[in-house]
C-alpha cells in the first residue's frame, strides 16, 4: 500500500528531524546546530568590512547554501509532521521560517540579510537534544517568579516612565541653553534613561552648576530605584525556593507529621519507618 | 424646580468625568488620555529645533488649544463635585491645575510652556479607566515596602551623604592642582557620586597615580554600598510576601477582626473560636 | 562654698552643653548645628575658584571666627564632664578635636583647611538632638547586618582583589603595545575595578578586537559577581528581619503556645487572655 | 639507617613547609608570603614605562631571585610528600608550577614574565597559615549557593547570549552607516553587552534618534536583567542561612548522622531516638 509506505517514510523523517532519540535523530541534531552556529558566524562576519571586502563572494556563497538548506529542513518538517499548521504556528515553527526569510527579502530590500542572526534562537533546541529539560524546568521558574511580579513591575515602569519625562523637561529647562547634548527633550529623556540605569556613557554630560547639582540628585534617586525590581525579583524567588522546599513533603503513616526532608527514611517525630 | 434640574445635570456631568462604568464616562475618559498624551508629544516635539522651525505656529495653535480644553474640563470638573474644595486640594485636582497654569506663565516668562510635560502625570488616571486597581494595589505594597524601610534609608542617605562631602575634599586636595575637572570641592562632590552610584560619565576622571588608587578604593565601597539599599527593599518585600502568606482572609464572627494566621483556632482579638 | 558653686557652673554648663532635653540645652544644640553647616559649607566655596577671588578675605576671616568658636566649645565640654580624658577619647571627642586641627595646621601646611569638611561628621549629632534615637537603632541593625556579613565580605574581596590583579595583566599583555590606556599593569587594574564595578568611565577603553572580546567577557563576569555582595546583604537583612520578628513572642501562660502577634490580646491556639 | 635518616629530614622538611603549626612551619609560611607579595610587586612595577627605565637591571635580578627561590621551594615540596604526583595534580601543586614557569618561558618569548601575575593566587594560602578556616567556611557557603544556581545562571546567561546577538544585529543596521562605532556587528555586540551591563564607557554611543530610542529600551530591559542574577543568588543564600539556622549539630547517637532540624525527637536516618 503506498499510502501506508508513505506513512512509514513520514515517521522515519520524523523521528530523525524532531526526535533525539535514536542515533540518527541526534547526529540529524548535533550537524543541524553546528550548521546554524557557522551561518550565524558568517552573518557576523560578513559585516566587518575588512572581511568583507576579501570574501564577499564566498560569505554570499555559504550564506545561499545555508539558506537551502534550512528552507529544505523547513520544507521537511513541514512535510513529516501530522499537523502542519500547528507546527508552523508554535515557537520554534515560526522562528525556523524568520530564519529563512531575510536572505530572499534582501533581493529585494539591502540589509535585511543581517536578520539572518535571528537564527541564533534556534540555538535554543540546545536545551532539548541534550537532554537539558532539567534547564528548562529552571528556565519556567525563572519566568514565574517573573510573571508573579509582573504587574508590580508594570506598576513600577509606569512611574519611571513619567519620573523620566519629568525630569527630562526638567533637565532641557536647565541645560538646554548652554549645553548641546541637551538641546531638545526627548534627548534630555535619553539622558536621563543613560543616567537614572547607572548606564552613564557620558555623551552628554551636565556642565551648568545647576545641572550637576540636580544630576546628582538624579543619581542617588536611581541608586534607591535600581533596588525596587532586584528587590521585587528577590522576593518572588525566595517566595518560589520556599514554595519548592515546602512541596517536597510527605505525611507520616503513623503520626500523620508532615515536613520531611526529601532524604528522611524514618519520621523524625514518632520514628517510624516513612514510605 | 430649577435647583433639582441644576443638580441632575451636575450629577449627569459627575457621571461622565469623574466615573468610568457608563459608556458615556468610559468614552470621555478615553478621549481625554489621548489628548493629554498628544498633548504630552506635542511639548516634546516643540523642543526639537528642525520641528519648531517648520511648525512653528501649528504647535502653539495646538499648545493653546490644548490648554483651553483642558481649562474648560477643569471648570467644568470643579463645577459638577458636591465640595469643589475638596477635588482641588486632591492630587489629582492639584495636578489638573498644574497642568494647565505653564501656559498661561509662558506668556509672561519664556520657557515655562516646557513644564507642560506636568500634564504625563494625569496619565495615573489610565489605571482607573481600565479597572487597573489591582495594579494599584501592588503599587501600595511597594509602597509599603519602601515606607517601612524608610528610617534604615534616612540613616543610609545620611551616611552617604557625609561620605561623599569628606571623599570629596580628599580627592579634591589629591587632584585638584593637576585636573580640570577637580576645580572646586562641590564638583569634586559631583564626581564622587557619579563614581559611588556607578553611574561613571567619564567626563571627569582621576589622572594622577594616587587619585586613580583611591578611585579603585572608591569603587569597590560603591559596590558594598549599593548592595544595602538593594538588601533593604528585599528583606522587607520579602517580609511583605511572608506576611501575606500566612495570614487568611477569615474574619471572625464576633468581632469581623481579620488578619489571621493559617493556623489559628481562637480569635485573637476577643478569644471567640474561628470556623 | 565656691567649689559647689563651680560644680554647679558645670552642672549647668553640662546640661546645655551635652544635653537636649531643657530649652537652653536644645537652643544651644540647634545653633551649634547651623554654625557646622555654616563652616561646612564656607570650606566647599572656599574651593571655587570665583567665589575665592572675590572672597577671599571674608572667607578667611570666617574660617578663623568658626574655629575660634569651636575651640572654645572644645575646651567647655573638657571642662564640664567629669572624666575630660572619657570624652576626649570617644566617637564625638576626637571628631570634635579634629574638626578644629586643620586650620591650625594650615598656618604651617597650605592646603590642609579642605580637610575641615571633617566638620560634617559632628552634624551626626542630629539624631541626638532631636531624639531620633529610633533611626540610630535602625542604624545599628544596618550594622549587624554588615558584621555578620564580614566573614563573607572579607573571603569576596580577596578573591575580587586576586581576580583583579590576574585579569589587569591579560589585559594590558593584549593591550598594552596598541593603547595608551593600558600602559601598565597598575593602570590595567584601573580600568579592571572601573569595569568590574560597572563605572565604565571611558576614559580607558579596549582597542583591539581580542581585547574587546575579553572584556565583554569581563562585563558578564562583572554582572555575576554585582550579584554576590548584594546576596549577601539581602540574605542578612531577612534574616535580620525574621530574628525581629520572632523575638516579639510571649508564651500563653494556659497553654504554653508562643510566637502571638505584638497586637494579639487572646491566645490564638486555646482562646485565653493573654498578658 | 640512612633511609630512616632521610624520612626523618623528609619530614622535618614536610612539617617546615606544609604545616604552619610549629614555630618553623609558621616562619616559612609567613617569608613566603611576603616573597611573593614582594614578587608580585616587582614584576607590576616592571610594567611601569618611568620604572623600567631607570631599575630595568634590578628588576631583571629580582624576578630570577624570586624565580630561583620559587623553583627550589617547588622542588623541595616535590621532595618531601610522599606522594609528590599528588601534590603537582593539586590546586596549589598547579599553582606553584605556574608561578615559576613564566620567567623560563620568558627567555624565549618576550612578555611572558607579566603573567607572573598568577604568582598572586598562591597567596589564598594565607588563610591556612593564620588559622582562618572559618572564612574557608564562608567562601563553601558562597561557592554552595552559586552551586546550587547554577542551572538558573546557565539559563539565565545563555537567553543573555542570544538576546545581546540579536539586539546587537539590529543596533548595526540602524546605527551602521551614520556611525563608526557600529561598524560591525561583533563590535555592536561588544557595545550592546557594555550597555546591557550597565558599564556604558561611552567609547560607542548612538547618534541616530532611532538609535537613542532603541538604546533607551535596551536599558531598561538591562535594568530589569540585572535584577535576576541578583535575585537567584539572593533567594540561594536566603535558603542557605534558613537551612542553616533550622539545623543544629547534634548527631544521632546510633548513625552518628548529623543535619537533624531543632525540632526533630527521632533520627531521621536510623529512626532511633535522639537526646
Amino acid at each position: 500500500m503506498p499510502v501506508a509506505r508513505k506513512n512509514e517514510l513520514k515517521d522515519k523523517l520524523h523521528e530523525v528531524i524532531f526526535e533525539a532519540d535514536t542515533p540518527a535523530g541526534k547526529t540529524f541534531d548535533v550537524i543541524l546546530l553546528i550548521l546554524i552556529m557557522a551561518s550565524v558566524l558568517v552573518v557576523m562576519m560578513e559585516s566587518v568590512q575588512p572581511l568583507q571586502d576579501r570574501f564577499a563572494s564566498l560569505f554570499y556563497a555559504l550564506e545561499w547554501g545555508f539558506t537551502v538548506l534550512f528552507t529544505l529542513e523547513y520544507i521537511l518538517r513541514l512535510y513529516c509532521v501530522y499537523r502542519p499548521s500547528k507546527y508552523a504556528a508554535s515557537f520554534f515553527g515560526v522562528i525556523d521560517l524568520l530564519a529563512i526569510l531575510p536572505t530572499y527579502i534582501s533581493l529585494f530590500i539591502y540589509g535585511t540579510q543581517y536578520l539572518l542572526v535571528i537564527r541564533a534562537l534556534r540555538l535554543l533546541r540546545v536545551f532539548r537534544i541534550f537532554k537539558l529539560g532539567h534547564f528548562l524546568v529552571e528556565g519556567e521558574v525563572l519566568m514565574k517568579a517573573l510573571k508573579a511580579s509582573r504587574a508590580k513591575i508594570t506598576v513600577f515602569l509606569t512611574f519611571v516612565l513619567l519620573l523620566v519625562i519629568i525630569i527630562g523637561s526638567v533637565m532641557y529647562l536647565v541645560e538646554g541653553g548652554q549645553n548641546e547634548g541637551f538641546s531638545s527633550i526627548p534627548r534630555s529623556i535619553y539622558w536621563t534613561i543613560v543616567t537614572l540605569t547607572t548606564v552613564g556613557y557620558g555623551d552628554i554630560t551636565p556642565v551648568t552648576e545647576l545641572g550637576q547639582f540636580l544630576s546628582a540628585f538624579i543619581m542617588i534617586l536611581g541608586y534607591a530605584i535600581i533596588a525596587v525590581p532586584t528587590g521585587i525579583v528577590s522576593a518572588e524567588m525566595v517566595a518560589g525556593a520556599r514554595g519548592e522546599e515546602e512541596r517536597n513533603t510527605q505525611a507520616c503513616r503513623y503520626c500523620g507529621a508532615e515536613g520531611h526532608d526529601n532524604d528522611a527514611v524514618y519520621c523524625k517525630y514518632c520514628g517510624e519507618r516513612l514510605n
